[in-house]
Formats: C-alpha cells, sequence, structure tokens
C-alpha cells in the first residue's frame, strides 16, 4: 500500500498492455512536436542558453512518471516560473554566464528540495496562502510581463528590466535602433502564430478533419514556424542582416551537474525558489486536477509534492532549471490520448533524441521566432475580465488581485505574490473581524427566531438574544466584548443575555478568553450570560472550562429552550397583548436561576 | 454629537461637580504617591534617566483626560512598553545618551501619531491580529526578562543585554564583582515590598481598617520603600560605598521638545514604534473595558486610540518617553474612586509638583530600590500557568503562545511578537483550511440529517449529501475540491450531490472559482451539483455568478427538500424494506432534472 502510494507508478505499472502503450506513443510524438519549440523558448525567456530547457524536458519527466499521481500531468518549463527564475537570478549574475547558469541549477534543486521535503511532511496546506483571485492576477500581471519582455527580440534591439515601467522605457529608448530583417521573421511568426491559432482549426475542419485532430494539429503550429524560419535563417544567413540566431548548442545529452554549495547564494535564492516551489504547485495541482476529474481519477496533492519536487531535482542534477506542470501542454497531452505517465517518458526520449542529432540545425533558428510563441503562448494567460468578475462578486477578493497585479507589472513578480498573499490574509482577517451579528427575537407561535431589524417577532426587555454569524476567533473576539457590552449599556432594563452560537463552527483561546471576560463584566453589571445552540464540537472542548464553570447563566440545547425558560412572564404579557412587554420586575428570579453545573445535560450529545 | 465623540470630555465636564471633584482629588493624591516611584523606575528600566519618567507622567495624563473615553484609565510609563523601548534604541546608541533620550522621544511621537492616524481612520481592528495567547504569552515573557533586567541594579554589579540568555550571561560573568552595599538595599527593598504584598493586607485589616483602604496602603508599600533607602542612602552617604544613586535631576518642568526629523532614524524606528503602538493599546483597551464595565460604562476603541496617540505625542513633545494605559495603577485609580478623567489631570499636577520640588530628594535614592519596585510590579505579569491552560484548550494556540514566549525569552521582543502574530494566523488558516465534513443522511421518518457515521440514517447511493462545516474560503478551497472529488471517484453509481451549507456564513471568491470547478468537473464525470440551506447574504452574493447559471442541480431551501426530489425512488424504497436500497436505474432521471434558471423561487430571501 505505502509501496503505491510513494510510487504511484506501481497503480498503473502492472496493468500496462500495448493498448495503453500505443496511446502514449501517439500523445509523446505530439507532445515532442510541441515541446522543442516551447523548451527553446522558456529558456529564453529564463535568460538561459536555449538547451537548458531541453535538458528540463528529459530527465524531470522520467521522474514524475515514477513519482507523480497525475495521468497525464507534462512536467518541463512554463512561462511563469521561467519568468521568475529570470527576476531572481537577475540581480545575481549577467544572463547566460555560467554564474547565472549555476544560479538557475541551484534554484531547481532547492526548488525541488523544498517541494519534497513539503510532500513528505504534507505541507500541501500551505499553498492554500495563495488565493485564487491573487494567483490568478499573479499569472495575469506575469503574462502581460513576459510579453513585453519579448518585444526586444521581435524588434532586434536591447532592452532589459523585469517589470513593465523598466522593461518599457529600455524598449522606447532602444526602439529607433530596430532590425529590419528581424522585425519582419519576428512579426511574421507573430502573425503566422495568431492566425493559425484563429483560423488554422476551422480551415483543416473544413477540409473533413476530426475536431480534435484539428485541434492538436493546431497545436502544433509552433514547430512550423521555427521549422521555415530556420531555413530561411540557414538559406539566406540572416544572422548577417543582424538577424540574432539561438547559435551553436552543445550536442548530446546533459551532464551530472553539481549545485553549488554556496551558503551565501542558497540564503540569497531561499525565497525566490519558495515562490517558484509554491506558484508551480498550485499550477500544476490545479491543471492535475481539472484533467484527471474529466475521467473520473484523481490525484493526491502532497504526493504531487514529491513528484514535482523530484522533477525538480532531476532537472537541477541534469543541468536544467525550474520545472512545472504546464496548463497547454498537459492539454495536449490528454488530447493527443495520453493514457498513463509513460506517455511524458517517452516525449522524454524524443527530447533526447532531438538534443542528440537535432542541435546542428537549432543554432540556425531565430530568436525572434521563439519570442514570438512565447508572446502567443502568454496571451492566454492574460485573463483582464476576470478583474471585472472579482470586483462584482467581492470588494475584498478584487482589491488582494488588484495589488497582486500592480505590483507584479511596477514592482517585481515578488512583491506582486507577497503583497497578494499578506492582503488576501489581512482582508479575511478584517472580514471575519466584524461579523454579522444580529438581536433575534421569536416568530411569535413558532419556535423560529429572526432579526428583530427584519421581522415582527415578539421580544422580552429583559433577555436579549444575540446570534453571532462566525466563528468566535482571535480576529472578532474583541468585537464580540464591543458589541456586547454596548448592548449592555444601551439596556438598563437588561438581565439575561443569551449567545445564540448556530453559525460558531470554532471558538480558540482568544475567544474563549473574550467570553470569560464578557461573563465576568456581565456578572459585575448584574446580567447573566447565557449560551445556546453550541455545537457538538465546540462543547466538548468548552466542557472543562473556567467559562462554563463560572457561567452567569445556563447553556441551553435551543433559542427556544432559553426563551421558555427566561422570558415565562414575558411570553405570558405577550399573549395577553401582543402589542406590549411590560417590565415584570424581579418577582420570576428565583423560578429562573438555576446552577449551572447540570449543564451538560442540557447539550446534544453530538450534533454532526 | 460629533464634538462630544472626538472630545469625550464634553461628555462628563458639563455634569461635573463638587463630588466628582471630592472622589476624584482623593484618586489623584494616592495615584500620584503610586505613580513617583513606578515612572523613575520605568524610566530607568528603559535605560532614560529617570526623570524623563516623571515627564511623560505630566502632559499625557491632561491630553488623555480630553480625548480619552475611559473613565478610569491611568496613562504613563509601563513595564512592557519600556522594555520595548530599551529593545528598540539599544542597537542605536548608547543608554542614556542624548542620542538615546532623542530616540526615545521620537518612539513616543512616533507611536503617537501611529495611534492618532490609526483612530481616525478606524483601524483599531488590526490589533485584532493579536490573539490572546500571544499577547499573553508575550508579557509573560517579557515579565521575565525585565525582572532578570534588574538584578544586575540589585548587585550593582554592571550586565547587559535584552534577552533572558544575553542577560544570564552577563550577569554570571560579573556576579563576583557584587557589591555587597547594594545588595543590602536592594535585597531589602525586596524583601519589604514582597511581604508588604503578601502581608500588609491582612495586618492592616487586623488593625481594623477597611479592606479597600487596607488594598489601596498596600499598594503605596513603593513609596514607603522609596522614602526609607532615599533618607538612608543621604544619612549614610551610600554612594561612597558604591551604591548607585539616582543622581541629579534637572528640576523645573519640562521644556518643549523637538524630535528628530533624521529619516533614516524614523524609518529604523517604525517597526518598534509600531509594536509598541498595539501592544499599548491592547493593554490599554482591555484594562479600560475591564474597568468600564464594572459600573456599566464603556469605551470606544477607535477614540482610544485618539486619546492615546494625543498622549504620546505629548509625551514626545514634552522630552518623555512612550505611554500607555497601565494595568495596576489604573485599577488603583479606580478602587480609590476617581469618577473621571479628571483624577488624571489632578495626579499629572501631583507629579508635576514632585518634579518641582522633590528632584533633590530623588538625587539620593538608590536604583536598587526602583529595581526592586520593577522586579515586584513585573511578577504579577508572568502567568505561566495560562501554558498549561491554553494546552489543554487548544493546541494551535498553545503553539503560537509557547513560540511568542521561547522567541521573547531567547531572542528579542520583537521577534517573538512578529512570530507569535504569523504563526497565530498561520495556524488559524491550517485549522479552517480542513473543515469538519460529514456525508449525511435522514434521520428516518424526520426531517433531521446526521453524520452517517455517528447516526442509524436513512441513505441513497445514487444522491449523496455532504455538510461542511465552515466558512467556504481560500484556505480550504482546494480542501473542498479534493474532498468533493475524492467522494465522486469512490463512488461510481453517484449521480446527485448535495452540498449543505447551514455553516456556510461566506464564500470568498477563491471558493466560489472552486465550486464552479467543482460543478464543471462534476458534470463532465455525469454528477450533478446541488446546493441547499444556502444562507441569505451568502445566497446574495452567489445571485449573478457563473456558479449558478451553470449549476448541474439546483439550489434547494433544506436538505429535506433536496432529499424529497432527488431521492423519490430510493425513499419509496426504504420504505418498503429500511434495510436495503436498490439501485433503481435510470427511469426516475426525467423526473428529477429541473431547469435551474427559476432557483431563486427556492431561495428565502432572508434567513437573517
Amino acid at each position: 500500500m505505502n509501496l503505491k502510494r510513494y510510487l504511484p507508478i506501481f497503480q498503473w505499472a502492472p496493468q500496462y498492455g500495448r493498448g495503453e502503450a500505443t496511446s502514449d506513443l501517439v500523445a509523446a510524438v505530439i507532445v515532442t512536436v510541441m515541446l522543442i519549440p516551447q523548451s527553446l523558448a522558456y529558456a529564453l525567456l529564463a535568460g538561459l542558453p536555449a538547451h537548458v530547457g531541453l535538458y528540463a524536458s528529459i530527465l524531470p519527466l522520467m521522474i514524475y512518471a515514477v513519482f507523480g499521481t497525475s495521468r497525464t500531468l507534462s512536467v518541463g518549463p512554463v512561462a511563469v516560473a521561467s519568468l521568475m527564475t529570470a527576476a531572481a537570478l537577475a540581480p545575481l549574475a549577467e544572463s547566460g554566464t555560467p554564474e547565472y547558469i549555476a544560479g538557475a541549477v541551484l534554484l531547481a534543486v532547492m526548488s525541488g528540495l523544498m517541494l519534497t521535503l513539503m510532500g513528505i511532511l504534507r505541507l500541501g496546506f500551505l499553498a492554500n496562502f495563495l488565493s485564487h483571485p491573487v494567483i490568478s492576477g499573479f499569472i495575469t500581471a506575469s503574462g502581460i510581463v513576459i510579453a513585453a519582455s519579448q518585444l526586444k527580440h521581435i524588434f532586434g534591439i536591447e532592452a532589459s528590466g523585469h517589470n513593465l515601467l523598466s522593461i518599457g522605457q529600455s524598449l522606447i529608448l532602444s526602439l529607433g535602433e530596430t532590425n529590419l530583417a528581424t522585425l519582419a521573421v519576428g512579426a511574421g511568426a507573430l502573425l503566422f502564430l495568431v492566425l493559425a491559432r484563429k483560423r488554422l482549426k476551422p480551415l483543416l475542419m473544413a477540409t473533413g478533419m476530426a475536431p480534435r485532430t484539428a485541434d492538436i494539429m493546431t497545436k502544433t503550429a509552433p514547430i512550423l514556424a521555427v521549422l521555415v524560419t530556420t531555413l530561411l535563417a540557414w538559406q539566406f544567413q540572416l544572422d548577417a542582416q543582424g538577424v540574432r540566431l539561438v547559435g551553436d548548442v552543445p550536442r548530446g545529452l546533459p551532464d551530472f551537474t553539481m549545485p553549488s554549495l554556496d551558503v551565501e547564494l542558497w540564503q540569497q535564492l531561499a525565497v525566490s525558489a519558495l515562490l517558484i516551489s509554491v506558484v508551480g504547485f498550485v499550477e500544476s495541482v490545479s491543471v492535475g486536477q481539472t484533467l484527471a476529474a474529466k475521467r473520473r481519477q484523481r490525484i493526491d496533492p502532497d504526493q504531487e509534492l514529491i513528484g514535482l519536487g523530484t522533477a525538480n531535482l532531476g532537472a537541477g542534477f541534469s543541468g536544467g532549471m525550474p520545472v512545472t506542470g504546464g496548463f497547454s501542454r498537459s492539454v495536449v497531452n490528454f488530447d493527443a490520448g495520453a493514457e498513463t505517465p509513460a506517455a511524458g517518458a517517452y516525449a522524454a526520449v524524443g527530447i533526447a533524441l532531438a538534443t542528440l542529432f537535432l542541435t546542428p540545425a537549432i543554432a540556425y533558428l531565430p530568436q525572434a521566432t521563439l519570442a514570438a510563441t512565447i508572446i502567443v503562448a502568454v496571451t492566454t494567460l492574460i485573463d483582464l475580465p476576470a478583474l471585472g468578475r472579482t470586483w462584482r462578486y467581492s470588494r475584498p477578493d478584487f482589491g488582494a488581485m488588484l495589488a497582486t497585479i500592480v505590483l507584479t507589472l511596477v514592482h517585481s513578480v515578488e512583491a506582486g505574490i507577497v503583497a497578494g498573499v499578506a492582503l488576501s490574509i489581512g482582508l479575511f482577517l478584517y472580514r471575519t473581524s466584524r461579523p454579522h451579528c444580529a438581536v433575534i427575537g421569536r416568530v411569535p407561535g413558532t419556535e423560529h427566531f429572526r432579526n428583530i431589524l427584519r421581522h415582527e417577532v415578539e421580544l422580552c426587555p429583559k433577555v436579549t438574544f444575540l446570534r453571532v454569524d462566525e466563528s468566535l476567533y482571535f480576529a472578532n473576539a474583541r468585537f464580540l466584548e464591543e458589541t456586547v457590552m454596548d448592548l449592555v449599556t444601551r439596556q438598563p432594563e437588561l438581565q439575561d443575555l443569551v449567545l445564540v452560537c448556530t453559525a460558531v463552527n470554532l471558538v480558540d483561546a482568544s475567544a474563549l478568553e473574550s467570553l470569560e471576560a464578557i461573563n465576568e463584566r456581565l456578572t459585575d453589571a448584574g446580567v447573566r450570560l447565557h449560551l445556546s445552540d453550541v455545537k457538538g464540537p465546540v462543547m466538548d472542548r468548552l466542557g472543562d472550562t473556567e467559562l462554563l464553570a463560572n457561567l452567569g447563566g445556563q447553556v441551553f440545547l435551543s433559542a427556544y429552550k432559553a426563551w421558555q425558560t427566561l422570558t415565562r412572564p414575558c411570553a405570558l404579557a405577550a399573549r395577553r397583548s401582543e402589542s406590549e412587554y411590560p417590565n415584570d420586575g424581579d418577582d420570576r428570579e428565583p423560578a429562573l436561576w438555576q446552577p449551572v453545573d447540570h449543564y451538560r445535560a442540557d447539550i446534544p450529545g453530538d450534533t454532526g
């Protein structure tokens, strides 16, 4: 059992047959064709030599096939992680230098260690700190920054920067030095890819091709752009015209690479590695879950951490760069019919073969073509309408999203994501720090209680029922104290306060102390505090506390039971005349007062 | 109205009469006697010349009388804020130097600006981030550090450090240089104060004194220790024996002090000033609320921010140090019968008179006496049993508390409080990230639904009812996705899933997207997603979303209505034979399927 959990390959390998092998091989061929330009492009985006992208698409895929739980996820270099890699390494070394490459290797290794460790310790929940609006805003902003950063390759100019402001500024300054041959190749490839994305599928379907096949063919358009522009560059010696080519790439498979053991470097890259890990993990899991659900399969997020972590270790030790599960490549893999992670391993073999035999051709590939592929790929990441949707649904979420986008665009990817996380946590605490509270009264003749501000209900001036629609914890403990004391100050005739806990799923130590303080203060003020509708798990924990030992009042099973016990004279008055609730003086005191130590009899053993 | 809100003095001053004046004057005399040694001592603790403590007890009290909302809170230098001041200034300058004093002034001004601004912007909720266990652990650990830091004065040796490790180490190293005369004074004062605290009250009551008077007399023991040791020091010229005295103190009232405008210094002190502000505010508000409640008064926390902020501005501009509402001094003020903040203003006059006329005598006050007062005062802050109580009630809260204590003791006050806040937020998110979930079934013959693992209930294999006992938000959105997909994968016959939302107080944008993803994945897997018991405010927000537009199933008013609609064939089967629930095939499909666009009819307009 445990073997199968930690080595998910044993879940599918024993039943692996000819049918699966055929499906996987077909998918692998299609994915390989798609991966070659993508891997080269994302290495370029990360500021690395193009072949590093190929290296990162061999060993990681094989390792993921052993440790990953998704049947169809395809791991490798992806756009956002590549941008984050570039941003992390920019302060350390000049792009493309040996120190820079060593930094990328170290990022992959550190990210691999972090993810694997998080998986072993089952810390997948840490990814929960990234709310959807923050992730969505972050990916949108990254897409914009990535697209902007590639424009220099399209124009054949020098430009730098890792946010929209600095990139834009340096683009504008050097726009005069545009290389027309490069622009022709880049703009041509861009136009072709945009048209292919929009028009190719209907065109192919018009020729009688099946929709799924047409879809897959459309996704291989980048390899066509690569082939054509490489041939052009070779035929017309475009490098002499100032068109930048990928250039000589080391031939052969990657060697074992030892990561740097420089402690200072590890410290400098720690935060970046953590952010790359968490963002990559969230992206992978959401892609993996979406695809798994389509076939009623499921993935195990904690084991996914191990799968991604070991894949990253593989990437690092084979001279690659940080990898994660990519959206578009996984969808292509799924649509092409991959049935097991073996498809990924076969694709790895395909990339390895390309590395062995195609590298001389790759030398002639124009960088502008790769930039065009990146730009077209990342436009699918940009989802600005999400801002509007989020605004309409929830202002706090919109705030977190906007902060993430703005900071990513104008400052840096890391500032964007950290601000987004901090803001979404802060705003959540703020939202729950002033929960909806209602003084409730009895709907005449029923056991139901409703907000006195919205409904015609019966009241008793000596007894107030207060319902708090939130778990009680540190963020709203003081609010509760204020609300209750406010109520008591405004009602001098008050003798009993019933806290109705229907919506309280948790009472933490802060809230417990606040309840104790409330109880003490109410007792000082001559008011008894009662609780009603306390849920089973909450009551279990309150059982042994000072609160219940010293509670001025009782714990009631329901608000109605509290009503019956506490408001007997009032209720009689209400029956006599529905419109007035006379103050009955203190004569009911003895009848109502009961010792608290038998509260347990009132508590449901279990409300689950 | 607004005038009264921002200048609470107008709430009580118009009715101020001879009775209130008499009560306030009596209280002021007692508080003044108590404040003189306390102010001197806390200045010493903060590493400042003793008279700075007196300065901080004049203008702030007068200002608080105008802007504060608590009738009996007494502001001035307190132990924890003094320790935090010392910790903040230690890296900047040598204790007691002009730069150091300027730093304390700046801390008071910055803290004053921050608190006032927070009050105007109504940001009092920020204090909620400090959970009770963190505050309690922090105050306990601070008390220990403070007591340890004063031992050097008792032994008459040199020692330094701002955490237990460094203080302990330097104490042990210089213990050999103990000054016996100092030790005699210090240990004598300590013994006297401890005995006074424990024995004086019963002794006085035995002489026929009223308990309250005896209590107040006991609290003035420090002034007695001060008087006696000052006389001894003067009589026997103890400074010649190596006993450190307070020394010459500038005579006269404080001058107007201009805070430093050095931007770098402001940046260095910003975090410390914020922490001092927030901790001081939390302490003040909890003291203020406790005292106010005893007389059915209330305080306004946002206005308290302004009261404390302006008091700190007053402290800073008159050459003082950060101030806040102290526990022991406020209790003495309250017990002595203070009725309005005028008592504080009168006490300020008392301190001003002392500053004018008593300073020559103060020069002979041994520092060891002040150290003894501090040690005895802070022992009341140390609450180690709280660790046990918190452990028993809640492990996550215990974890946050322990981390705060340990880090405060072994590292620094700032590390302690920051770690505590981060941990309590993290642990809260963790707790709510894996909420209690239950698959529920119908209690036979009723409209009630209960956990199938704990109760004998009716089930239908094609319809699952899942209840989630928590608000749905980013921390548990992915958990929900996993839980639901896990359920569906394990039940191949499942056709309908009802999410029962009785405990859901909030659905944020992340949870909304997760619900949309769940709905999509379930639709792909041939399962319809239904919602039931959605609360009014939650439903209001879901109204216009894609989720409801695309929902595979319906929104039901209650789980019972869903049961009636979805399980009709099953329920019939159950009536025929309670023990078996045959699979009825697909024949009920048409009867159950209803368009979703009329869901609104099913929704209660208002559940409040």
